[in-house]
Parts: C-alpha cells; structure tokens; sequence
C-alpha cells in the first residue's frame, strides 16, 4: 500500500466515523412507533409490488396481513401462489370483477368497490391484524366509485398500531395529505414500448 | 334507474368497449419474451422492496432466484425468514459488511464488493436462475468501489433469458443506459421526519 493510499484510507476512516455519529444521534432520537398510512403511487411500476413485498416481510414475522384487492387482474397468479402458503397468517378478498375496460359494467364496478371498502373497514377492526393492503384503491377513487372523504376518515379512524398500504396511480390530493408514507413510482424506461410482453415473475 | 344514470352507463359502456379494442390490440403486438435488466434507483422506499416482491412472486411460479446483497443492513430479516422457508428455489450470499460509516474501512468495503461482484458473475452463470437481485448494487457503483464498464458488460453479457434487477439509489447512467427498465422511486412524505423510528414488517 502506498502512502497515498493509506491517506486516502485514514480520510475515509474519519469522514466515515462522523458520519455514523450523526446518524446514531439521529436513530436515537426516533422513538415514535406508530402504525402507518403508506401510499404507493405514481405511473411507474413496483407500487403493489413494493406493497407485496412489505405484505411478504410482515408475513416473514409471523404476523398478520389482509388484502384487499379492488381490482382484480390478470396477473397476480405468482403472488396468490405465495400467499396461499400461509392460510393462518393472511386474508385475501379480490372484490374487483376485473378491470374496467373488460367489465364495461359501471353499476357493477360501483358495487364491487363498495363491497371490498365494507371488507376494509371490517379487516381494519380487526385487533390482531398488523398490515392491511388495498391494492389498486386509488384506482377506484379516482373514478369517484366510492367518496374520497368517506374513504380518508376510515382510514384516519383505523386502529393506532395498524400499518395499511394504499396503491394505484393517481392517488387524490386528500389521501397524499392524510397519508404518512407517500412514494410516487416514476417510469424511466419501459421494456413494453419495444414490443416485450408481460412476463412470468417480472408482471404477474 | 332514472334515464340520466341509464345515459351515463351506457355511455360508459360504449368508452369502455372502444378502450378494450385498444388494449387488445396493443397486448397482440406484445409477443417478444425476454430476460430484463431492471433498475430501481432514486430517494424514495420501495425499492429494495419492490425488488423482493419480485422475488417471492417468481418464488410463486416456482422459479430459482439468486439474491447478492452489496451493502448488509440491519433490517432484512422478516425478508431472510420467508426466504429460509424456500431452500430448493433461493441462493442468497449477503457480501457486504456493513454500511460504510459502521465499517469505517474503505479498503475492506472495497473488498467485499468484489467478492459480491464475482458472486455475482457466478450466478449469472447458473442456467436454471430465474431472476437475480443485486439489491444495493448502485451504492457500491457510486462508491467506484467497482468499475462500471466492468459490471455494464458483465450485465449485457447475462443469459438472455434470464432476469436481472438491480436497487439502490443514484445508479448510474451508463447502468440506465443499458437497463431495459427503470423506475425511479420518489419520496413524497417520510414520517421519519417525525420522529417515528424503523419498524417492524416496514422497514425490516
């Protein structure tokens, strides 16, 4: 090792050292737990996949998840592989009948939003649920299926200690603004604009 | 039903109709299978997160999935509990030692990195891995604790079939350039601001 080497080594040394002073400082002055209103949205990709992941990480701590799916895909059939694997530990409804464009059917998509909110509000009574996810609810909201406000205060009355995970693009002003958590998803690059068609374990 | 909500669905349904021919001529145009360079950069969560949701859904299919870990946190466990549970399907090789400022050793990250890199290459050349997932492979890269030419060709040279994701935020562009997707996660509101601390099946 050369001298200039070991000084490049030794600056990082203290840099580094300052650094985790700063951030032990910081991490000791969080102590708030606190269930949390997370929203996932934006037109990029990842927003119920990164909420599937944190269904799978509460899943790998034994604890409780449900899920509320308000549209139902095409493409879930990896994920409900998963889930299925521990019937004790989640709930699943799929209350959608299917995208709006392959139901043509706005009275029935009307019904099933409100069917799978009343599943929401009964999962969110629960006591012994730690993450609750309603996949796809920003969808519904936007095409004004169910009331913004109605939605925003049951969410606000949900029990202290309940993380729940909202997804969809388009999420309304009133939920950004009620949630804790809000990640917007942004495309940079898509592989489907080159003729690459939804694939196995990447889409579904 | 009054003659104002029968116009309404009607109209509704006709939209939906016109958009559904749409969608399905788009999806028949969609034909070409192939393995992705995927990224998932940018200040915002979700995206290790979304990375592992990735994971268990190819996990789902059944599918083998390797998983190089860059950079070792603190907070992957509910993840390495589920994990634990497919031993057939999951190789994971978590390389790193730490974050930079709890090592405080340049010359031993460096280290490690390579190490992660070459497992990296190894796995790459398994012809049975479904999806790979170089989770904090960015902070390593804008560390220039690797060559990114190095890693770029090594990525480009990958089985064709196979998926490759890569997370961590400021990737770099040549890695963008050369990805097929990318979405950069944005952070709109964080409750750590707040005080509230990293908690369990949210953070870890």
């Amino acid at each position: 090792m050369t001298t200039a080497d070991t000084d490049i080594n030794d600056a990082h040394r203290e840099k580094m050292a300052k650094i985790k002073a700063v951030k032990d400082r910081i991490y000791a002055s969080k102590t708030k737990e606190k269930g949390l209103l997370i929203v996932h949205t934006g037109t990029g990709k990842g927003k119920s996949t990164a909420a599937f992941g944190l269904v799978m990480r509460t899943l790998g701590h034994g604890l409780k998840v449900g899920v509320v799916q308000f549209v139902k895909g095409r493409r879930e059939t990896g994920e409900r592989q998963i889930l299925e694997k521990f019937p004790d530990l989640v709930t699943v409804k799929v209350m959608g009948e299917g995208f709006t464009w392959e139901t043509q059917d706005r009275e029935r998509d009307i019904a099933a939003a409100k069917a799978a909110w009343d599943e929401a509000v009964a999962m969110m009574a629960a006591p012994d649920l730690h993450l609750l996810l309603l996949d796809e609810l920003n969808i519904v909201l936007r095409k004004d299926y169910l009331s913004i406000d109605n939605v925003v205060d049951g969410l606000l009355a949900k029990r202290a200690d309940l993380h729940v995970v909202v997804t969809g693009r388009n999420a309304k002003p009133e939920l950004i603004e009620a949630a804790d958590l809000v990640t917007e998803m942004t495309l940079v690059k898509h592989p489907f604009r080159d003729g690459v068609k939804a694939q196995l374990g990447i889409e579904f």
